[in-house]
């Protein structure tokens, strides 16, 4: 048996997200379906993580196992061929064998994208949160800062995960920056690990300080709290994307 | 009565194009519905010319007239709400009694966008055309030179046009720049009229000389020929946007 990673990018737009639910159409189903038909044996394949419906990525990765040898430039071009154009299988090679999509990740890059300025574009209308409320960009970015190290980010966890949550619920944000873009911005997240939803929440807590409905100051309590109720709103899934894994491993 | 100029982006995917017709979903009869929902009378709405269905628009501009004064930016905001996300108002000014989007446009700019490297970027799938043969840039670039200035762009206008077409089919094309961008590259066309389809065939026979399919040598004969059978092919016309519209006229 040899191990492979798959990088992969989708339009989130038309999927309940990554992974494989009943009754719905997931990213997972379509790329495993697709290798299994490419490769005609049964296939298991491992994603990095879930991503919500509507949810983006530009670098999703999986990993599956098979037995005997591979022209991996050939599987990549038949599976491109099998799957939808809003799917696409980007590099795939071989990995060592303790290499797994999800444990040996070492951390994750976000991307959010924000229209402020004008009418919605309707070339980033399905790719970009587009607000409508007059966004203070240097309160935002003040805020943004007080969300970079290692916190409990409870108060920014999907609250119905709450219960069922074993989790730890403290993490580590190395990264948050404010990129601007034409008519906009974007932010840049990357961390440790990240719970249920807490871009989408902290993103929304950003904006909603940004918008002057949250007072900065409020944000040591909303933190302390570990409750997600006293947050910001969560924004919506299409402004978000996956936009890395990072692994330490050696390539092979 | 005054009369207004309209500056429209939309996204052409799900259209029959511009132009109202029978039966088809065009932006033109969009956008004339919200006016007329919007002012509470009967508008005629008139666009600088067709676009193709799946053709893009990031600055369509369109004029009517109404009687009464218009508060612009409330008119804007509810056209935008009557309308879908995909179609745009992004300006709305009002123009003197002899503006006509037609007949006053003094030339008009395209842009053609090509993905040449890597898989289909599913977030471009829509606005770019995948093209996978190798393309030679600089014979590419070389060829996009010959066809600007004045000539007969007969061979490059839509065949079926041809007999009903009483336009003059001498056009002068200022610019036709190559600007390259990630993974590929975009063409920008600019004159001052363009016959219909003319964008994306001359596009198509420079991929067809880029991919070497037709030598360089033969561009003359083709336009000498003035027969549209023998250039190249059409190019697809997700790739295409009508980028602006050229007008010259004292603003008031």
């Amino acid at each position: 048996m040899q191990k492979y990673k798959l990088i992969i990018a989708y339009d989130g737009t038309h999927y309940s997200g990554w992974q494989v639910q009943a009754n719905a159409l997931s990213v997972q189903s379509l790329v495993q379906k697709a290798l299994e038909t490419a490769l005609r044996s049964s296939i298991a394949l491992t994603g990095s993580g879930r991503t919500d419906s509507g949810v983006h990525a530009l670098g999703q990765v999986a990993h599956f196992s098979t037995e005997g040898s591979i022209d991996l430039f050939r599987l990549r071009a038949s599976l491109n061929a099998l799957l939808p154009e809003d799917i696409r299988i980007l590099e795939i090679e071989a990995a060592p064998e303790a290499f797994h999509a999800r444990y040996s990740a070492t951390g994750k890059t976000y991307h959010y994208h924000i229209q402020i300025d004008g009418p919605i574009n309707p070339f980033k209308r399905l790719y970009s949160y587009k607000v409508f409320h007059k966004v203070d960009l240097a309160l935002l970015k003040e805020a943004a800062r007080l969300f970079i190290g290692t916190h409990d980010f409870s108060s920014f966890a999907h609250e119905a995960d709450k219960g069922s949550a074993s989790r730890d619920p403290v993490r580590t944000l190395t990264r948050l920056d404010v990129v601007e873009e034409p008519n906009g911005f974007r932010l840049e997240f990357e961390g440790n690990g990240f719970l249920h939803k807490m871009v989408r929440n902290i993103t929304g807590t950003l904006l909603d300080i940004s918008y002057g409905k949250i007072p900065l100051e409020e944000l040591p309590a909303i933190f302390a709290a570990k409750d997600r109720r006293i947050a910001g709103r969560t924004a919506p899934p299409h402004g978000l994307f996956l936009a890395k894994v990072h692994y330490t491993y050696p390539k092979i």
